[in-house]
């Protein structure tokens, strides 16, 4: 069992509809880790600057989470300054502010290249790729991206294709990436690339997994109020490959399993601000909600398929 | 097996993006019994003008739908006219003619007053009203609506939520039917005051059961291209309804199974223009699909839960 996501932990300033700007801890690495701490001992690679205080280390270390190789640098964190629409979903990036992250050029341990899982959080692809060669032994690698790396990067992402196991885009995303309107026919043309798993995020309408086997549906747990979506995508992902790891297994079946206990472990990401507030969330809240999506979802197809007989 | 719908049946000229206005055959009452008439034998109660074509009756009639009770008056047949926006999922209503639906006052023969299904396709409310009180003995009442009723017709339909066994609505419409901005709240309100179970439609998106047994989810069966989004939603109630109605079940499981049929069959809806496309998927169409859709959806959860054992 071993976990590497490489990402970024850094400080998020969210202004949430008619609040004020709040700072708070964030960044793929932080948000990935927190939720995959629920169910593994994901380790991260990352890069934080001097101001980055030992309380939210400390913070990541009580969760299980190895942040013995988050690198501490002269010069200050990642700090990203984000504005939610009214509707929750929508948002505009108002500040970026690199920080010691500008020069990160992800250096991968020797003690961690043969980790079983590794997560390529949304960083530079270039980047990414960089890790992916240092990580030649990974079973199972999972690759994020956003909007702005597609146009600049598009084949370093494209190459990384035939080696990712599992790719989270959204549909405007694939549509970029492609060029195909059509988002089967881009899903299609990605596998045919050679990823073995697609899943297409909506957000709050949940997801879509293309595979080998065709497509699975992935609702989103229904939440009664939105908090603050912010991390919503790598709480996804984490409980995913925390799910992963957690049992060893990689065929196409245990990625079906891993992405419905990554929507559940998402859904609790939004319902709170910030990751300490998500990992307040009991154990027993997990396993009691994933019985309760199973049963939101699962529908008696045998009956169906006898009663109407056609 | 008796299944009743009284509704429109009408003419749409349909407006597709960057396509000339085409007028086709439409209404609430023929896609809901087009639909139906997969799985059932639903009869109509409308009433169309002088001018509605031998040729849609029999089209109607080759389907195994009883088409006795479409009255026939001296004017116009209702005339819907509709121009959908470039994502395929807005519209605007252009015009609306209603011709002899203008005084269109349900009366409900005595031989279809013991009918066990009735579909209150959407119409006034207080023509729903009217119908409901005709009949007493049906087994499972549904009703459809639209945001131009609501505030118009507030008590009325609320008034009908006792004998309601099954109320479609979008998440707008239960905002504004009663009053509150959270659908969960809404939902429960609406549960409260007597509907045995509410389905929130969502769309391209799927649609959300709210039942007393909790929530269930119906993510829309993906489907690589949307011809023409009209009639999805009476196609999703007419597929439901008439799995209720083959199989003479009512209690809340079959209403969910019945959804999950909707879900499916109003799939097939969307995929071409006009009630004859629709009418022209074959059965074994409608199986496999089904299949598709238990696969796509169903989750190993008794595998997960010992999985995660928290």
């Amino acid at each position: 069992m071993s976990l590497l996501v490489v990402g970024s932990v850094a400080y998020d300033v969210i202004e949430l509809p008619g609040r004020e700007p709040v700072e708070v801890l964030g960044g793929s690495a932080t948000w990935f880790s927190t939720a995959a701490s629920f169910l593994s001992r994901p380790v991260i690679v990352a890069v934080v600057g001097t101001d980055f205080p030992e309380e939210d280390i400390a913070f990541l270390d009580g969760r299980g989470i190895d942040t013995s190789f988050i690198e501490r640098r002269e010069g200050l964190t990642f700090r990203w300054h984000g504005r939610y629409h009214d509707d929750m979903i929508g948002r505009d990036s108002l500040k970026t502010e690199l920080g010691v992250f500008a020069d990160f050029s992800p250096v991968i341990p020797q003690e961690l290249r043969d980790s079983d899982v590794v997560c390529l959080g949304n960083i530079k692809p270039d980047l990414q790729k960089l890790v992916m060669m240092q990580t030649r032994d990974a079973r199972f690698i999972a690759l994020d991206t956003i909007e702005c790396w597609i146009d600049m990067y598009r084949s370093e992402l494209l190459s990384m294709m035939p080696r990712t196991s599992l790719f989270f885009l959204n549909d405007d995303e694939v549509r970029q990436l492609t060029g195909e309107r059509n988002i089967f026919v881009g899903a299609s043309r990605l596998l045919g690339m050679g990823v073995k798993a697609l899943v297409v995020k909506k957000g709050e309408h949940g997801a879509i997994l293309f595979d080998e086997k065709g497509i699975k549906l992935y609702p989103a747990y229904p939440v009664e109020a939105v908090v603050d979506p912010t991390g919503a995508g790598d709480s996804f992902a984490g409980g995913t490959l925390a799910y992963l790891d957690r049992i060893g297994e990689f065929d196409v079946e245990s990625v079906r399993r891993g992405l419905a206990v990554g929507t559940v472990v998402a859904s609790f990401c939004v319902e709170g601000f910030g990751p300490r507030a998500f990992a307040r969330v009991r154990p027993s809240d997990l396993s009691a909600r994933m019985a309760r999506y199973v049963e939101m979802t699962n529908i008696d197809g045998g009956r169906i398929l006898s009663d109407i007989d056609l």
